[in-house]
């Protein structure tokens, strides 16, 4: 079965290549950039600025294959591809929270951006702490990972 | 430009009709399903097992058009697509946090379920507090709200 979506906006970052990326939205504190929504969605916009923090969901454009077993930039052993917020998925779909500064007509600034330049946006939606924040029994390979994840940058390993 | 993905495998849940389902995963603690993985894509689950949460990325497969602004089960005022959680979105993507109790071969037990039965899966990634717990400052429409959205359930609006 295949399942189609068409990109509602593009997202503009400082990040015009994949080298070098913050590999996560909690290594790029203070990082701006916007969101230009296409004019025919901003009515669904309304009352989003009450919201601190967004979910955006997007596509890895630069990603065209996969692998099930890659080596993420926090670690050099091999885990699954879903076990893992490595970029070249199955379906190359990313995630990631940022913060929402401002919105004015079509474009919103956001900041603590870990995205390419030129992503296709696929979807917004607040983040809402009562539902968002889960309490953990298991933190994965990510525990005993030495390297501070906050620091880490990515390398071409994924291009 | 079109983006197509393609279902991974399929959540079986027990909730088999759009109304009274549980409208997040924080309402619907202890409740179990199963995700039943195409074989083709059992290597990548390698070190899934060591997570406590993940999240799934899915297709809302019973949402075929979308209002952009829409009264979400918490509240009886209009808002913003992107400014809810609804499932008529101009992306049928819905994002759950759930929690991970076992992996044999191609099956996931789940538990925390608020899927319908039957969804289309796009995508596993884990939940690592170090990325996913976020300090708000603005927690939206939701604040207002005297109904307890962990108790909240959902009616026909949707369908």
């Amino acid at each position: 079965m295949k399942i189609c979506y068409k990109s509602i906006g593009k997202i503009h970052t400082p990040f015009k290549k994949i080298k070098g990326m913050p590999i996560q939205s909690k290594s790029s504190i203070g990082i701006k950039g916007t969101i230009e929504l296409k004019k025919e969605f901003v009515k669904g916009l309304l009352d989003l600025d009450k919201f601190s923090h967004i979910y955006l969901i997007y596509h890895f454009h630069k990603s065209k294959d996969f692998d099930l077993n890659v080596i993420p930039f926090l670690d050099n052993k091999p885990h699954g591809i879903f076990a893992t917020r490595a970029p070249k998925r199955p379906n190359q779909i990313g995630i990631s929270v940022v913060k929402l500064i401002s919105i004015k007509d079509n474009i919103l600034e956001i900041e603590n951006i870990d995205i390419l330049d030129g992503t296709p946006l696929l979807d917004i939606k607040p983040y809402i702490s009562q539902f968002d924040i889960h309490e953990i029994e298991k933190n994965g390979w990510i525990n005993n990972k030495t390297a501070n994840p906050n620091e880490t940058i990515s390398d071409n390993r994924f291009k």
